[in-house]
């Protein structure tokens, strides 16, 4: 996905939350807007979303120097999602459709996410998203394809979200003959993404027959990026791939035979998806 | 009020907005976005938002070669709430406290705003401002100051909201003693703000004993600031004075004696309020 100009003055949004999440002062936060105004001004604006965040984003780990601003707000996103899992848990059995339910909350998960976001009301969502009309909905092709389904590869995005995502995928080894679960993860801190601290912290690796891989943050050695070759050998190789969020629907667009589940949290990629702000998504690329 | 560091963005983004409105030529946005941004970095960030907001908007003006990028999009507002208008004052006439309804639906004719933000539902709005609590409510100081009131200045925000405010003048009028009713408009055209020509269209001089004073749009001859002593002793010559919205809150926060009807769109406002975003206001100010 090409960036969008919508892109530039949100990514300074960002950049002052993040410098916000971590110091009061506020003639560094000056500091960092300037300096992430200026970085902007002065880069190539053919470059994708993710790209020109990875900048903005190491501006503000430099001029901080604290190599992961969201520590602290991953850590309390992780905690509201324990607290709430076991309800979470009763509402996906006690469902008539838990698999359907589970998608449903994997969605509003999804709602955790402080790159397009100043700000969510967690509980609010789930009720909201429960009862909500999907803009797209290919969930009888997601039951189609988990029905020989051995393998799962399933890209994470936000820590907290990775909550339901677990549920989600718990859900799914009930449903199916699954034998393999792969979680991506990001390699190291970037926004409030998911690293395999959070997936620990929150759980995942206690599900059955689980395994990690862990994905660029835009950092070198990280992993590999997105739209790279290894990470379109890991979509082949999995009968079933998920993907959550925006930022996963941006850098795997090239890549086919992925289900994006999402919630459209900005008006660049609501316009890409022919959706509105804040509808939900459940979409197949063949 | 100071200028928040969240503005630099914000402007940005309506720079882009603006632009977008008279334009669909995707360089001349790049244009106008690149340069809005180099003259908020060049600028001191000690000015208001108001005056930031005017820089901004003159360079929007200046690239587009347009003197009112927001000319369509305050027709269509106006033409709007026209359509509602009936419903509108049937709702207030109908209620148990008629001029109470009435300052609700001119608090929710304030989501008509291109400043803070990208999109809005009027209607859905006025239905949530009918039931919702105010977060700060001087209704009981207004009911007893309309008692003996003979003069009323009302500093109007949006075009379209004026059809509101025209519905509560209206209300005002059949519970009070007013002889002489001075709506405050922009003396020239800035982001959606109302001028005299929105003021007409809307029928606001078919009301009795109505007069209009103009304002400054941030350009030379078009009225006085807002901050000035014309203003201010414009303000003491009235018996009540009714301010809406963002913007006048801001500029007139230096004056005493007026009421302040508004929404709080952005955090920056809400913040100075003590409020959350989306609450709705009746200040007064002594």
């Amino acid at each position: 996905m090409k960036l969008n100009l919508d892109c530039i003055p949100c990514f300074q949004r960002q950049a002052l939350q993040a410098v916000r999440f971590i110091s009061d002062d506020e003639a560094l936060h000056q500091k960092v807007l300037k300096e992430v105004a200026k970085k902007l001004l002065e880069s190539n604006w053919d470059s994708t979303p993710p790209e020109l965040a990875h900048e903005v984003h190491r501006i503000v780990k430099r001029l901080t120097n604290e190599s992961d601003p969201y520590k602290e707000v991953k850590k309390e996103s992780n905690d509201s999602v324990l607290k709430m899992y076991p309800v979470l848990q009763k509402q996906v059995e006690e469902s008539s459709d838990p698999l359907r339910t589970a998608v449903r909350l994997a969605i509003a998960g999804n709602i955790i996410d402080f790159g397009p976001l100043q700000s969510f009301n967690l509980e609010d969502t789930a009720r909201e998203v429960l009862k909500k009309q999907f803009a797209i909905d290919d969930y009888e092709t997601l039951t189609e394809k988990i029905e020989d389904a051995e393998t799962l590869l399933f890209f994470t995005d936000n820590a907290g979200e990775i909550g339901f995502d677990k549920l989600l995928v718990e859900t799914l080894l009930k449903a199916t003959n699954l034998e393999k679960i792969r979680f991506v993860v990001k390699g190291g801190p970037i926004i409030n993404d998911a690293t395999l601290e959070d997936a620990v912290y929150v759980g995942l690796c206690d599900l059955a027959n689980v395994e990690f891989l862990k994905m660029s943050n835009g950092e070198a050695g990280t992993g590999p990026e997105r739209n790279s070759q290894t990470v379109k050998n890991w979509i082949k190789e999995h009968d079933l791939v998920i993907s959550k969020g925006q930022g996963n629907y941006e850098g795997l667009s090239e890549h086919n035979g992925l289900f994006f589940l999402l919630m459209a949290k900005c008006p660049v990629i609501a316009s890409d998806l022919g959706v509105e702000v804040g509808d939900i998504i459940l979409k197949y690329k063949q």
